[in-house]
């Protein structure tokens, strides 16, 4: 069986697979597995990717019956039973889709080209270098508002990821650039944190929705509820009303399907996730599955589950489960979501988390988040390595993963 | 004043000026400091780009004398006083140029086109992304010759670098790839490398030289001597004699000096190193001066220093001195290199050292080695990490370092 995808779904699956007695054949993009939650800390110098990347090889080591491939997926013929990637075309006699998200304008104008996403380890790279980069410029720009331009930092997207980045941004600007910079006025850099709701953490309750803004704001981040975004152009960002001057654009708004052509085509969400079947089969496709963010199931209230790691990874498990009942004649299990809890951090000590039924926000968040994601992180040696760099962080008030590793030369914007 | 470039002796000359009553502009094309000694641990996984490199923002806080501007030297008025980068004209009392060298091919053909050097962070990045890619690559190859190709890596240039690259990327195969590459008869692996003269290490003791040797066959690398390359083509190095088929090509064979545009032209070695005087001045303007593997020096014996880091300390260190004692209206020192040593490390418990007029070999060396490195490394933070790292590569036989990073998708030669 052929599984498209290591993240955190794909690569459950497989694990689990393991113990059954079937040959999987697993396919990634990359030769390692993205921690994704952590990206955002990549994107502000506080991690290297090293350090929330895992070779899929090293993970899979030991496992006789899982051959791996570095390809990206293409195409799946459900009837002819063949998933077709960069590396060649792959019979299956089941496959499991778990290919995720990619980022989504929402066809707005100017996002694609003026923004960036945070959906992998080189978006996070650009992100990180484009802060970076344009300090540096700021640092040799005469002109004051080209130079607050310069220094202006716009988040979009008030779900985790925007929440969490922006928090980190701010916080690389007070504790780091601020004293690299001493020539700089750095107090007019900005961080701007852009929702189209009234809301931050939409699946936060209510009043850790409250408490998560006002953390944002201590931390000096400028946040916009209810201003959606109508384009973006060249250095700026236009809301209802308003134009903000800005050269650091992230996109976190939205994430759709990943693009992959399915035949016959599966019914898909509006942003083109593939609608599954409770078992996570695909209608019409019964050995073919979806599962993670790429898959769109609602549960019993109705509403889709939300696209977290544990959903992932219970889907994985459940998947794995499915395929092996299969092969045992017993019948499928439909899914049923455990949750966990969600959590978001802000910043030192700041975090906000609704776990076992309990809203909690403040210092005992942000340990419980620290924990949570450091347990989580798949191996041993990126563990230490995160420790390692979080406490170095935490105790320095530094971020020392802040190199330009863009290869442009110079500060200014004629390179060479 | 200015200093051009923050390797080794333009950072310690900034450090030593810090004292001294003078405002400093240092420019570099990176905005970190590289350690390029563990470069080819890089190249071989076995350590981050974040492990080697330091911002140099980080390293300067605190100087209220010390400006720092990311751009690259362009060229150099001496009777104008000013030195153009691409971040626009700085004007200097003093300058201090130390940009060190660049790769040298000879002109030998095909070597730019074929080959990747290893004299930066990214020249480390590609040669391990080209390594991990070619195995990714090899590993959905049907044609056997074409999977041996894919293989072989090939390091061109017998001196340190070369050593130390060719017996990590022997460590790589024997403990990492043959791990991650079930499917692969790794055994058809090869590495080779290959030397122009009749021996390897050349400023080192006959004896280490062959001990170097042995320990490198030991390894498995294949010693090619009196092998000058003729021409390399796409996946093949041509040698007297004989055509080696490879896919990976380093070329450490030779350096020349960065160029720049110095008006008057000072002299020049055939390398393209500046002749510098015994106070380390350009002959010709006296507040011009060049330190570091871009200077070419004599010693008493007419032979000209090394290229190492401890050259490049000093130099950086008498520079300080010497712009001192002109400010003081003392006279100039004339540089007089203290030799610390060199040595050179081949793998696990491998590794030849002169130091102390003692030749060492083996574990001792290698100890030597790892502890004379670690604290060398610039920051806290990196020694840690790089702590880290060795201690986990070491027990564990792993190099988990080892992500693609090129961001080319796809395990065939045609990506997407």
């Amino acid at each position: 069986m052929v599984v498209l995808g290591a993240g955190f779904g794909g690569l459950r699956a497989v694990q689990r697979l393991r113990r059954a007695d079937v040959d999987v054949t697993l396919v990634d993009r990359h030769n390692y597995h993205t921690f994704m939650p952590l990206l955002y800390e990549v994107a502000s110098a506080g991690l290297s990717a090293n350090d929330i990347a895992q070779p899929i090889r090293a993970i899979l080591r030991g496992g006789p019956n899982v051959e791996f491939v570095v390809g990206a997926a293409r195409a799946v013929d459900c009837a002819d039973r063949t998933a077709t990637t960069t590396a060649g075309a792959i019979a299956f006699d089941y496959l499991v889709i778990a290919i995720g998200t990619v980022t989504n304008s929402f066809g707005i104008e100017g996002v694609d080209h003026y923004a960036t996403g945070l959906k992998s380890i080189q978006d996070a790279d650009t992100v990180r270098n484009g802060v970076l980069r344009n300090f540096e410029r700021a640092a040799v720009e005469p002109d004051a508002a080209e130079r607050a331009r310069l220094m202006t930092m716009v988040v979009v997207g008030g779900g985790p990821t925007g929440v969490e980045l922006a928090g980190a941004l701010a916080e690389l600007k007070h504790h780091v650039l601020k004293r690299d910079f001493p020539q700089l006025d750095v107090s007019a850099a900005r961080v701007i944190l852009i929702e189209a709701t009234d809301r931050l953490l939409s699946a936060f309750p209510r009043r850790l929705q409250e408490r998560a803004r006002a953390q944002l704001v201590d931390l000096g981040v400028e946040v916009r509820l209810s201003s959606p975004v109508e384009r973006l152009e060249e250095g700026e960002v236009h809301l209802p009303g308003e134009t903000i001057a800005a050269s650091n654009i992230a996109w976190v708004a939205g994430t759709a399907g990943a693009p992959l052509a399915i035949d016959p085509a599966p019914p898909r969400s509006r942003d083109g996730r593939i609608a599954v079947s409770g078992d996570l089969s695909v209608p019409g496709a019964p050995r073919v599955f979806a599962i993670g963010d790429i898959a769109y199931l609602p549960d019993a209230h109705g509403r889709p589950h939300p696209m977290l790691a544990q959903v992932a990874l219970q889907q994985g498990e459940l998947v794995a489960e499915n395929i092996a009942r299969d092969i045992e004649g017993r019948p499928r299990r439909t899914f049923k979501y455990r949750d966990r809890g969600v959590m978001a951090t802000v910043g030192r000590r700041r975090a906000v988390a609704h776990v076992f039924g309990m809203q909690v926000s403040g210092l005992l968040a942000w340990v419980l988040w620290l924990v949570v994601h450091l347990l989580a992180i798949v191996s041993l040696r990126n563990r230490a390595a995160v420790l390692l760099n979080w406490t170095w962080n935490y105790a320095r008030y530094d971020r020392a993963n802040r190199l330009l590793t863009d290869d442009a030369v110079g500060g200014t914007r004629e390179p060479q």
